[in-house]
């Protein structure tokens, strides 16, 4: 399969089952919309799996891990050797995320996409597209098919969980510099400045801002990627974590499978893919909201709300894996919860805010 | 007891324990503070419960319920019969928050503290101080000796639900009316106009919107509630729900038990609790923001901080429990995680964002 058949056999959400899920919700003995978000998501959920009859278990998240050759530009506190690390620790179950996908009931599907040296683990994917990307200040981070490849092996994630049961994706990463790669990318696909794009995070120091700041601006005036041409930016000044998370939202897509956006990192890889093919979007959920407001700009972009604002910026899927159970509880409302006419209430209209019905 | 005797009775929240449970989050392999508000709302549990061994189960959601005289002002779309029925279905588990909370694993605890007629269920609590309060724009809603009975009946559900084994409460409500009063108090302990603490909700038209302003500042009018005495302002313009619930927070905090705030109503009574008692508020936690902006200024003024922003307005504590299984995921990272040295990882600071660490 190469990215344009992907691409082409993604469809749109169906209508039909959002509506009945709609319809669903509005029968229910409660004030109307009353639960706000949950109901939209899972009205999301419907039209992506294309049934009311909705599922968020089994689930997973599904973490891509890979270095990028921009940490030689002394933008981040530590080596690269902390990927492998964590990725390995993500095996044997002993990361924030695991233990935070544990109590949500979710696997963790730690990916190897591209990191710089082989890490162990069985329960790693080995997915290896390159052994790290290239220093983008200097070049392209990779090549164009090195992306696709990255893509499509997403997809094939995504497409392989979904046949092993999965009704519900989130998105993680593990990637040393990857706050430097996605700034990149938001930078060029929202035609926005590195120094509105680039987030000084809990720690970084003026020096350090403006180091990252700077070497944004050289790898974009270096490579010039084309704005209209999603997968140059990819490669350009892009990473293949965000390669392979792209891959994953655009693999759900194709085969309905619905995947949670989660912070700064896994928004911009939902850029791209929305980019790609604006259809995708219908499978994506958003979740938290991140710190970096560079993050709050992407969602506005793809037009998602995120309902969690924990101030997290933990990364590896934490803020997506941490709404499961929202969407769990607003789920069990809409399954379990009775229509007025069962309940002896007239229907009625919200009036003046929480119960005054 | 006496409410003085209650509230002489609560301390402060245990610094020690606070800080051993800062310290905890501190020495876990990720970057520091990088869960947010989950780190801090650990903390505040360790502070209250007097332990960095922080435990969120058993757990339970009381759901005080009353009717409110003002209805008759025709600030409600529907008559205060629904507020029984409502209360019914909570002991048959036949409400959206005990769908919820079976999914959270929470008890619900529906308790008859005013519901205007008896109403009927096993595990309703019944402890009826009155059948439901005067209409408040003609006079008091009820007396001292009433809104002082409430407030230990409250207390007295907080206590046996600790002796029961509780480690973690939610509050929650039920009364047609109620954010009428919720308003009403509100206005006067801000010291805010009744037109900037009064909800248009989801659907309340502009002349329903004027009648339950005009309602508000009636009984404010009639009745000058003293603002420097929170329970003269309880039982003038406030109800047997938001009475029940401050003796709840007073309650929890005198046994040193969490609880958590849910949405406008709930918050009120918790700022009633607080002018009763400062030190309670280190025993409550927000949860999520309530659509209506005079809530958001309710939770400032006690100090808290919601994360949850899902646009929900359903009451019944359905906001307060959707949060519980974000501070079990919170605890999860807290307890099972690793420290810097078990992973191999020299402790690092984070950086720019997520993930560069």
């Amino acid at each position: 399969m190469t990215v344009p058949e992907l691409i082409a056999s993604i469809r749109p959400a169906d209508g039909a089952a959002r509506a009945a899920a709609r319809r669903r919700w509005d029968s229910i003995a409660k004030p109307l919309g009353s639960l706000g978000l949950l109901e939209e998501a899972v009205e999301r959920l419907a039209g992506a799996s294309g049934s009311p009859d909705v599922e968020t278990a089994p689930r997973a998240v599904v973490v891509m891990c890979a270095d990028n050759g921009v940490v030689e530009e002394g933008v981040t506190q530590t080596g690269q050797e902390v990927t492998a690390i964590v990725a390995e620790n993500m095996s044997t179950g002993d990361t924030s995320v695991c233990a935070m996908a544990r109590a949500a009931g979710a696997d963790v599907v730690p990916v190897d996409i591209g990191v710089a040296r082989p890490v162990k683990g069985e329960r790693i994917l080995q997915r290896c597209v390159r052994r790290g990307t290239a220093n983008m200040t200097r070049g392209p981070a990779m090549t164009r098919a090195e992306a696709e490849r990255a893509i499509l092996t997403g997809a094939a994630v995504a497409r392989e969980l979904k046949e092993q049961g999965c009704r519900l994706l989130a998105t993680g990463e593990m990637g040393i510099g990857n706050t430097t790669t996605s700034s990149a990318v938001a930078c060029v696909l929202l035609d926005q400045p590195a120094v509105t794009m680039t987030g000084r995070g809990a720690g970084l120091s003026d020096a350090g801002l403006r180091r990252k700041i700077a070497a944004i601006e050289r790898a974009v005036a270096v490579n010039a990627p084309d704005p209209g041409d999603p997968l140059d930016v990819l490669a350009k000044v892009g990473g293949l974590d965000l390669a392979g998370l792209a891959g994953v939202f655009l693999g759900g897509a194709a085969c309905r499978l619905p995947v949670l956006v989660d912070g700064f990192i896994s928004s911009v890889a939902a850029l791209i893919a929305a980019r790609l093919c604006p259809a995708a979007v219908d499978y994506m959920l958003g979740s938290h909201a991140s710190q970096e407001p560079a993050g709050t700009l992407v969602l506005e972009a793809l037009g998602l709300r995120p309902f969690l604002f924990a101030g997290m910026r933990l990364g590896e899927g934490t803020g997506a894996v941490a709404v499961m159970p929202l969407l769990d509880m607003g789920l069990a409302v809409y399954r379990e919860m009775a229509s007025f006419d069962d309940v002896k209430i007239e229907a009625y209209q919200p009036l003046g805010g929480e119960d005054e019905c």
